[in-house]
């Protein structure tokens, strides 16, 4: 707080004396440390009014494209509908719609009715699409031409468009009711003899998404294309927008992040962990704590049906968090591998067979080791050769168990239809601690001889 | 097996009956199915040159492209190493890198010894760096120009390179000895005056990557600076290569992949999981499994020293599993969230203030909720009122204890320069485990009155 503030005072005098270059300055190093949001939430809303003023709404767009969203739209809420709606048609189109998807939807309208009225139709059209599909990820900021322009002409057009288009590297080619007819490239443009038209030498067989689609289709096809730039289209092949090769490492992160937390055993949380509160953290989490909670109530019954087992050999129960736990080590090795690599698509249903007798293969050098650690530290408790026998057992049978039900599990849910994603470490861990226990005293039983 | 052998079949007919448009054919289709490599090891090397004699070099090295670098290495040494120095030739050098490191040394260095001097060169350069670095990723098929050259001489130039070129829509400044100037976009020339000097219109403040820094800072400065390609260089500032945004994807994708296994209690296994042996899942898997079962052997001395409570009431022993797998998942839930979130650098070490009270009244919340579960739960197994409230208590405290060790712990392993990534959920579901029981029978020490 207390650099937040001597950050603020920094601001205030270089607004008061109407320093242009120290304000800028100070505002792009507190972006690059991450203090941006907190300091301008320190500034009253008329010493907001004066910084824009001094900015120009050019340089406070960019400044503020570097926050995220819903931090631009608290300061953009701030100034008032009039400079909000200038400042946000200075950004560019998909992040002005990233930030007024983040208002209260009443702010929203007033600064929409504030904008010039064909930037605040672009910005419109952006907001109908779910922010994680093609179409909310597009920026509309692309170069059209028609088909029957020359190829000189195109290379003098993007001279003009250069500035306002988001990438001049392809040119699309429409026709007068906007359906895609095709792409050139800025390396065809320049590689063409100059009297050629642009619809002569288009490429016609061309690689788009629909604005529908998920923006991760979207990545994969930029990425295995190799494209600096995808176009979107409506459901009529009317090309609404495009997305750009800079988008990738955003949306495989965003994507990234959500498969890491499901593995984690929470739901997905969205926004920025720093941004989650206590409640919004505890209604992510509490839905699979409790689920797992139930599914693991199994082991007290497990438990208390070998009562008079672990009455008559009471050292059985030391061991019971270091064999489940074992079980569930080894399930979560497995099931982080194998869900990865589903994600990736590097393996799917039809692979079960080999995979299967790998896994199994592993498991029984995995469970042999353990196996010998597991009769070590039996013996260093002195609880008998017997005892320490049946762990030793026991720990195998567990590990080989906890293998195969985590190799099969994520394919068998993915031939339902279920994203694997859902079996957790948490989740299989879970799953074989029940299951371990009964392994675990069934062992018990015919070791010790036991009624 | 038997589609394997269906499959070879079809390329075999091809070939004997010269028919280069259906092996093409064929063999597209078994890339995208997957079943390339598997089928072209049902050809015999003489089937196999055949094959590569119809369909010629490059069209061979585009194929051999779309298989993972051993596989393609695998058929390339049962061509023999004249026609493998051939396609090698034909391949982009970044991707025939990959494949050549693939290959046995002696292999590696007679098909080298077999191709053209110069494109050999360019390649055991490409080998020098490790393949994870920037060097190891980068491809020499730029195109640069001496600073003097004009503009129009510049994009006449490009219409020769085009073909040989990674990207032509930038162009790098170099002088005589290969120092790297400065960039000029092909955006820059089409919209300059046409007599002016390259060097004139450079941009000189260049983004540029040493060839010996991690490929992750790579792709972190193609993604940051939104940019079609990125330049490599030496110590010297000697330009060698560079890496372009179409390979963001993978090493972001390689990166994650790590982690994630990391995040399972494994090591990276560095290779496809299904290329991974037994023997190697085994290697990278054991280390961890027996780490985290010596730190889990604490639980049978907490065990063996509550033996006493235990004898007294057996009920007790029915909550084990329950409350340490309770303890478990919460803390996993934590640190999954919390590590990705450092992975992406949303959060750092000046984050702790507001990160252990968030996380501390997210912890109330959820152990609230779990207290009147194993309430309940225990009031189902009928063990009695105060067993019941025992473990509802002892509940609370584990998920609060397990969700501020979470929250610690990567935030500390940090600040001493571990990599937090180290902190998977088995980890913190072991730690937990012990001190979880600690608690428990404190807990049940007090309520029941035990001696």
């Amino acid at each position: 707080m207390a650099t937040e503030m001597g950050h603020a005072t920094l601001l205030i005098t270089a607004i008061t004396q109407h320093d242009r270059e120290a304000l800028e300055h100070t505002l792009w190093q507190l972006a690059e440390q991450g203090e941006l949001a907190a300091t301008l939430e320190q500034l009253s809303p008329d010493q907001l009014r004066q910084l824009a003023d001094l900015l120009g709404d050019e340089t406070l767009s960019d400044i503020l494209s570097e926050l995220e969203p819903d931090e631009a739209a608290s300061v953009l809420e701030r100034l008032g509908s009039a400079e909000a709606a200038d400042v946000l048609e200075a950004m560019a189109p998909d992040d002005a719609a990233d930030v007024l998807a983040q208002l209260a939807p009443e702010n929203a309208s007033q600064i929409l009715v504030a904008m010039e009225p064909l930037e605040a139709e672009e910005l419109k059209s952006l907001l109908a699409y779910p922010p994680d599909s093609a179409g909310g990820r597009m920026t509309p900021a692309f170069v059209a031409l028609s088909p029957d322009i020359r190829v000189d002409q195109a290379i003098a057009a993007l001279r003009t468009l250069a500035q306002a288009a988001e990438t001049i590297y392809y040119v699309y080619v429409t026709d007068e009711h906007g359906h895609l007819l095709g792409v050139v490239s800025m390396r065809d443009l320049v590689l063409s003899p100059p009297d050629r038209t642009v619809g002569e030498i288009m490429e016609t067989d061309i690689v788009k998404v629909q604005a529908t689609a998920d923006q991760e289709e979207a990545a994969r096809l930029l990425t295995s294309e190799g494209l600096i730039a995808l176009p979107v289209v409506d459901d009529q092949n009317r090309l609404l927008g495009i997305i750009t090769a800079d988008d990738v490492a955003d949306i495989l992160e965003q994507e990234v992040t959500e498969d890491i937390e499901r593995l984690g055993g929470s739901q997905p949380l969205d926004i920025p962990y720093m941004k989650a509160s206590p409640i919004l953290l505890w209604r992510k989490r509490v839905g699979w704590l409790l689920l797992l909670f139930i599914a693991e109530m199994y082991t007290g019954t497990v438990l208390r049906h070998f009562q008079r087992e672990i009455e008559q050999v009471v050292a059985l129960s030391f061991f019971v968090p270091l064999l489940i736990g074992t079980g569930g080590n080894a399930g979560s090795q497995v099931v982080t591998t194998l869900v990865r690599a589903m994600a990736l698509e590097k393996i799917g249903l039809r692979d079960i067979p080999r995979i299967i007798p790998k896994e199994f293969a592993t498991a029984m050098l995995l469970g042999a080791v353990m196996a010998l650690a597991a009769f070590a530290r039996a013996e260093i408790l002195q609880v008998g050769t017997v005892v320490a026998l049946t762990v030793a057992i026991a720990i195998w049978g567990i590990v080989l168990w906890a293998v195969t039900v985590a190799s099969v599990l994520p394919l068998v849910l993915r031939r339902l239809g279920i994203d694997p994603a859902v079996v957790s470490s948490p989740f299989i861990a879970t799953l074989v601690d029940g299951t371990g226990l009964v392994i675990y005293f069934t062992v018990a039983r015919v070791m010790l001889g036991l009624q």
